[in-house]
């Protein structure tokens, strides 16, 4: 029988730069809630933003925060009220639980619900510790053949699903993706799956183009700040043959958005993934006129049980994304790591015992 | 039997402000085509905005053109090929006829492709004029019950569908219009006809949102220039008691699209009909994070039966829209009239010996 | 300050043709419902189905069961996490209510959570009565200018939108309603609300079809059990002119189920409503060949805010629809009354203090 | 240059058993047709039942007919109107030519016009022959990377996307396949290539199961006569450990559509593509309360781009399903070997210069 530790090793984030491990209570799961002991947690670059700057757009961290919301665990303590997992089992998190049941939520858009939990965005803690508690609601059972690392890497998954579901990717698509950091890569393996028949990716730097290519990208396209956004639309048209269906962009930067919109070709869809400045300039009657739609994403929805059921068929495979592991007590070092954009993906090995993917 | 007259009256634009009546052939039908009497022919605010300047965008006049496309007639010779029209028949005409059999058009989105004809737009001649021949595919016969008025405004009438249809607006949505000129009020009725509860509309003069609400506007939000965007969208909020599901912006101008954006519920839609200039600044974070899809209209498609439907069966009223009337021979007049924003729709009568509405 | 009454008058089913008016208890509510004061419930043609057969398909009375699902009444005691609701507010109740966070209520669907919780379906107990307590989260606030018959007649109301909405009803549809019932009724109502230009709708009954012409319906085909369906889609496209795009069946017998895929133009959707024999016998390979749909609905889902909304508006009139009242005590007369198909919709008066409508 | 040779070799069925090859003429293309000298052509179950039977339900030939509709060939005269085809193309062929822009083709969805051409459906001829014209926008240009014998694989393998896009086969979808002949087969090849998770396919030989084991399949249920739907439906559920998301019911046997209609999980949707008995009975209540939708395909529209974009990006493979090739000369002998059901797909060579795939 399981016999709860008495201390939980936190991350949690004191201010901008004062990142510290902690012990804090290992907490009660409510009716609803399962305890987890944490596995595997993903480093995010919204984890590192909130680290250097404390802030994102209008989220502020005002009070200490625990960090990570890309984990799975395992559950040791299980709600009354849940029905459907068990103290052992293997559990991939949603970080999202919407709070209210709203119109969102009854529409089954609850990632739009204005008063949704997020793990990791101030005020609401996440999950890179020993102990957790979440809604069993919104924990996923994984299947065997899923190891802990995959149920972690889920979120950034769902990310990529949310986006080239938002952009219509179906059979045959052709799809521009602008930028090959982590997100742009899940993208590529998602509209992959899909059945995108051509991709073409862009980035500053060639080794994260090299990499694009092992991951299944048809085209890698180089791009320089000097280039103007017509002219690298009419590079993508030129690479790929045809303009493309679908721009997924992954950036952030005004001038890469401007170029998503030249190169989509009419009644396409750029979706916009990467956030930037508040304010950005577009070429709107060029989008306009041509019917290029102008999709955003916040997170996700509904994503878990697909991105489950691709990983256990083995038809995607996401464990190439890992190229770095620490254990929790190296936190600090995990994030430094991150914030250096060296590797892909950094893992955060939160049980002792069990430090294997 | 019909005698073809000898002469074919047309309203020629030579060059910026130089518009001309003068004496062109009687065309002749190709196979696919009729030749129809012109009978009723509405000013569009692109007419105008040639006659002003010449081009629109990258639309330029090099040649002269003949002008207006809000048109209906009456069938006056059939081509061999022509099935569904006979000599006699009343009807309405869909200024775009696409050219080639191109993705866009077996795709049914024959309005996005590159190739289209589209009357008075350079160098296509319009057809304001005694005779004028067009694709029988694109002419739609009037029922006796919809006048040859009606039938020019199913141009009008369906920018605003298309611009509805592309919103979603439903059953029970809430909607924002930006502008209450003649688009504008082409898609307050056209939202209420479809199901919308309540329309809100702004303006920045009084007298056209005292129409607004004649013609079945819920709310009029008189705005002023100084205003910000967000305080306006707090505005909206305030009138309606919720945010809207849809917006229609419909003046082209910056801080009305931002209004646009900010107003618009999370995982609404704002639709981008008024054209300002190319490059626009706009809260994209605001937009995305919110999934607030941004989505533009270039004309319209497959709305003609659907219009006629609506005109026949008397759930949609759109002769109040008319309140000027000149022969073709005061053309000018005419188009001085609208230049001024002087009443909303001017209609041009170009069968002589029937002037009636 | 309100002091609870000590019975609670409520319609029991204990058995086929057993129905009594018994004391029960006053509920508890729990921490997210409501305690409602009830007012005006209307009866439902399957509240007589199982007083008369004690079942209905696989839903069996065992244990006696509280009928009554259309419903409205006044917020008397608030559950302690109900935040949008207070005592006296006026609501209209969905009776149903999803008891899990499955699939189905995540992607917007909870409709079709088979554990949901249905008023009035054994063994959940419905709302005739004087006081019942419901989630809040599925209680709707009433606008002052929406009578409680109004709230009540939401129930019926929503079958005819979610009906309309699986048809893709839209601008200009014309539409096929076989059966001319109250949910045939509705239908129209709501056809007409979502831009339907031609609405036709047959039945056995001409008295049926007269009033049907005075909710709007352009046009009124009798049918006869003689004639075959074939021929009945024949009769139908005469008199529209046309094939609809949408046919909505809410008669359940096999012969109309048949005409209307007859009926319904290639690329055209057959919305089954009514419900008749387990095993029904159709023309697939017409439907199939021409893409004809034939699409199910059960209940309804997200229907509550927009018929609020509609009504709030005055885009939808429902009152005619009552034609008979009766005080609680009556409930036998009143049930009686239904069964014997006079009138259109019976409403049942539960607070004794206030029987208006 | 080209000399066109003096005859051409036909495969022209003349009534029920009478399939001759016969010298006619080689035809002339029109202005928007080429002129193609037919490479390879595939058999279908439907050219193997006009041979039997002289009919498929309400189409009979009645005049000597031309078979042959999975078709590829390499373009030898243009006609004068012809722009994006020139001598020396290699192209497959959409046998399905819209002859009038009525509502179907103006909105997409030419494949429902009530007249269109359809190779070897009468009366119009196929191209089982050694030349054949064909409307240039129907002809897609083969990329080097694509055979001759993959061109004529898009036919059947457009039936299959057809069907699962109908169908809404996503990311992660679990898919129920009924019947593993040639159809069968392509379906599961698409619904693999458009993210399915799982497919489970069912059939009556264990034979034509262990080639669909080797084409992707997860999952294979060997049925027979005498077990119950509802039974075969549960057997589904235990293997595939969910009810599927879809079914594709290619059989056309009422007890397997109703299989289908049990199998599928509420809210999916049974697309019915394999067509058997003019009338069949179904369990309409179990499919209508459970919101599984019903959909029929007929044939495709705008599927041969996205086949090619497929094949030449080497993500679908259809070559594993030629199993036998003859030259045209060997046509009836070709014709008994499909008509035996031995193998999968026949190959007809009609190019006496070049046999290769």
């Amino acid at each position: 029988t399981f016999v709860m530790a008495e201390e939980n090793l936190s991350a949690v984030l004191y201010s901008p730069g004062d990142l510290r491990l902690v012990h804090l209570p290992v907490p009660e799961p409510g009716p609803n809630d399962v305890l987890l002991q944490m596995h595997s947690v993903g480093i995010c670059g919204s984890d590192v933003h909130y680290w250097q700057h404390g802030r994102i757009a209008d989220f502020v961290v005002k009070d200490p925060m625990v960090l990570g919301h890309e984990a799975s665990g395992r559950v040791v303590k299980v709600g009354p009220a849940v029905k459907h997992l068990k103290v052992g089992d293997r559990v991939a998190i949603e970080p999202g639980v919407p709070r209210e049941m709203d119109e969102y939520f009854k529409t089954g858009k609850y990632n739009l619900s204005p008063t949704i939990f997020l793990c990791a965005t101030p005020p609401d803690d996440g999950n890179l510790c020993r102990y957790y508690k979440h809604n069993a609601n919104f924990c996923y059972k994984l299947p065997d053949n899923v190891t802990f690392e995959e149920g972690a890497l889920i979120e950034p998954l769902s990310v990529g699903i949310h986006a080239c579901q938002r952009a219509g990717v179906t059979l045959g698509s052709t799809v521009l993706i602008c930028g090959a950091g982590p997100i742009g890569l899940v993208c590529l393996i998602v509209a992959k799956a899909m059945g995108a028949s051509q991709v073409i990716i862009t980035d500053l730097f060639p080794e994260r183009l090299a990499l694009a290519k092992e991951l299944g990208a048809d085209f890698q396209l180089k791009v320089t700040k000097e280039v103007e956004p017509k002219q690298l639309a009419k590079n993508v048209e030129d690479s790929l043959g045809v303009q493309p269906h679908v721009t997924i962009e992954c950036t952030g930067v005004e001038s890469s958005i401007q170029t998503a919109i030249y190169a989509t070709r009419s009644g396409g869809v750029v979706v916009v993934v990467g956030l930037g400045n508040q304010m950005v300039t577009l070429p709107l009657i060029n989008a306009a006129t041509r019917e290029v739609d102008i999709r955003g994403v916040f997170r996700y929805r509904n994503t878990w049980p697909m991105a489950i059921a691709m990983l256990a068929s083995g038809k995607v495979d996401v464990k190439p994304l890992v190229t770095h592991r620490f254990p929790l007590e190296q936190v600090v070092q995990a994030f430094e790591t991150t914030r250096q954009g060296i590797g892909i993906k950094v893992m955060l090995k939160c049980d002792q015992k069990d430090q294997n993917p």
